[in-house]
This record gives C-alpha cells, sequence and structure tokens, in this order.
C-alpha cells in the first residue's frame, strides 16, 4: 500500500514517516507544499533509517501529487491548515483514497492548552466537510506526542484511537496503524465522537507540563 | 483523616468507598440525602469488606453531616445534582475542608457519550463557582469506571488526574488517592484545566462500546 503524508517534513509527519517505514512494507510517500522541501526531509529520513540499519524507499513529491498516488493520506499538517490543504488536493481524492486526520485545534493560556474545535465540532468533522463527498476520512494519530514518534531509540507502548464512518477505511487504517510497533489502534466509533478524541492532545499536553519526567507523555487505555 | 462520600450510596461513591477502606487507614463516611441510606449502604460495604478479611469502620451520615465531620468532602452525586448538594451542604464547610468532585456532564446519541459541559466551562468549575468562597476545590476520580472501581476483585493499574488551583488542597487529594492500591494520581494544572480531564470520561465509555473486551477500560498516562 502507498502511504502519503501530506505535510510531512512537520513534527508529526516526521514521526509517522519514519515509523512507517521502518516498521511496515508500505511505500511511504513525503508530500510539502514545495516539492524541494519534500525531497530534502525524504534524504534526511532515509540517513537516519540507515544510520539504524533500516532500508526503506521513501519518495517526496508535492502534495498534490503525493495523495494522487497514494492509498491511504495522512493530513500530517497543522489545524489551521487541515481544510485549505484538503482543498488543495481535492482532484487526487477518490473514492478508493483514504484521508486521515490526525490535527487538533488547541489553545493556550497561562495554564496550559485547551481543546478548541471548529465550528464544525471538530478537526476531523470539518476535514469530512471539505473533503469530496466520495472519499472516506477517518481521525487517527491524534494522541502522539511527535518527539516520542520520531525518535526511534524510543520503544512506543502507545494506543491511538480511530473514528470513522465508513467502515472498510476504518479497518484500512486500523491496520496500518497496528502495523506500527509499540502502537495498538482502538475505535472511538462514528467521526461524531472525535471531539473527545481530539480533546485528549490538549491534555496530554498539560500532563507533560504538570509532572516532572512525562515529557512525552502518551496513552494506553487499559 | 476524614474522608466523606456525599452521594456515597451511588455506583463511584461505592468504589472508592471500598477502596478507600480497604487500602488507606482513613475513616470513610458514607453520606446520602437520606441517611438510612446511607446506614443501609454502610452496612452493605462492611460486608463486602469483611468477607474478603478487610476490616473498616465505615460510618453513614446525612449528606451535611457527612460533610460537617470531614476533612476531605468527594461529591459523588450525578453532575446535575452536584451544585445543588454543594449548596445544600456549605454551611458544613470551610477553609479547613476540601471539596473534591468526580462528576462529568454527558450526551448520549446513537454514536456514543459526547463531552456536555455547564456553562461554567466543567463540572468542577461549576462546583468551584457554588462553593463558600474560602473552601478549596479539587477535581479528581473523574474518569474511573465504577464497576472497575467496586470489584475488590479487579486489581487497579490506573491513573486519575487531579486538578486545584489550591496547592495544599491539590497535594492532599493527590496523596489520599495514591494510597488507593494500583491508582496513579497525576497533575492536570489548575480548575481551568478540568475540562480536558471531565471529557475523558465520554472517551473511556465510547472505547468500552467500540472495543471487544474493553467493558471497564481506564486510562493510564505513559
Amino acid at each position: 500500500m502507498r502511504i502519503a503524508l501530506l505535510g510531512g517534513t512537520g513534527d508529526i509527519g516526521e514521526g509517522l514517516a519514519l515509523r512507517f517505514a521502518r516498521d511496515t512494507s508500505h511505500e511511504i510517500l513525503i508530500g510539502s507544499r514545495d516539492p524541494e522541501k519534500a525531497r530534502d526531509a525524504v534524504a534526511e529520513y532515509e540517513d537516519e533509517l540507515e544510520t539504524r540499519g533500516a532500508q526503506a524507499e521513501i519518495k517526496g513529491f508535492g502534495n498534490e501529487m503525493a495523495a494522487d498516488r497514494a492509498d491511504v493520506v495522512v493530513l500530517s499538517v497543522p489545524p489551521y491548515y487541515a481544510g485549505d490543504t484538503v482543498e488543495a488536493v481535492a482532484d487526487s481524492l477518490d473514492a478508493d483514497s483514504i484521508l486521515v486526520t490526525p490535527a487538533v485545534g488547541m489553545q493556550g493560556d497561562e495554564d496550559g492548552l485547551h481543546y478548541h474545535p471548529p465550528d464544525a465540532g471538530s478537526v476531523t468533522q470539518l476535514v469530512a466537510g471539505r473533503a469530496p463527498d466520495d472519499v472516506p476520512v477517518v481521525g487517527a494519530f491524534h494522541n502522539l506526542a511527535a518527539d516520542a514518534l520520531s525518535n526511534l531509540d524510543n520503544d512506543l507502548d502507545l494506543d491511538t484511537l480511530v473514528v470513522a464512518d465508513d467502515d472498510d477505511a476504518k479497518e484500512t487504517v486500523l491496520s496500518v496503524a497496528n502495523e506500527i510497533e509499540g502502537l495498538r489502534a482502538l475505535e472511538a466509533g462514528p467521526l461524531a465522537n472525535a471531539a473527545e478524541v481530539e480533546s485528549v492532545t490538549p491534555l496530554v499536553i498539560n500532563i507533560a507540563k504538570y509532572n516532572e519526567g512525562m515529557h512525552d507523555v502518551g496513552v494506553k487505555w487499559i
């Protein structure tokens, strides 16, 4: 399968790219608005993997071409770009694509971070609203610390929650997420349940802030 | 220390009462609007503890008397009673009391449960707004499955998050929560961060609904 990480030069994109490349046999495509930046990131990720004896072919493209070539398209962009990025690549998506969104709207103040969803109810639902009607949208990878993902020395023991209305798309994303070593994907229901999933992201950041030694904290549902 | 569980005949009150009684040396007071109901619950809890070889003295009172006698007062009542219960016992509270609130506002539909905070931003903040000004309020014990708590055969391995503006009150609640075997209390910041903590409760219920074998699921921040 081909997995594209749009905005794959950013922190969560880097972490997912490295983990997918190391732990699975899927072909990984890095997308960026600037294809040159995507190729630079690919060179960096391949170096990182090679120093660990992992070989993986990763390719860099502009976001549209990455989306066009992929079966699973992960919108690893900041929340305020999520809607525009979907529209920018809309012509490259179809009913056989799966659009995955990990972004979360947050606002910070002196106390910590707070969940700040868009009017659609959640970024996941905003993405579903902006995507072409026939493209299934899945929320996943919301609550993972980027640093914990991108440091391959760090053995994961974390869960990620998956929300989707389309059963086939959901099963595919559960399956590829479970292929990442130490990551367990669980279901949290339809897209309408995305807000409660997204709001865990500011919470883990608050927990990291207020408890010593929990810088890259994640979550296990047990 | 004396710990009162107002509404201690209900499900989360029962679980906390049994765990505090078994695992700590604190004196446990069960409060109910009807003192007779409180005393019936006490008899039931003492039986349950005795069959497991645990001895504990628990006492039953009306909510006001339980609050009056306690150092830590846990509002283990449904969210829509939380504010009224605070006002009903307000004269029994003072600056030496600590008021603890585990309640969460939720609304259900066909998809699952959704976080539904009051206008105050969270039930925790609603309680703080209704409590006398000098009484410190702490949010804790929000995301625990009542069944998992009240079944003493079940060895816990769970976290609970504590929010508070008052440092001394926060330390006391962290300390008593950590005395429950298998429960780890972590900080999540001031009361203003309560909404993100509370919204984990509908999420764990959704996870229980959508994943087989996870009926009493809880959370670990790792």
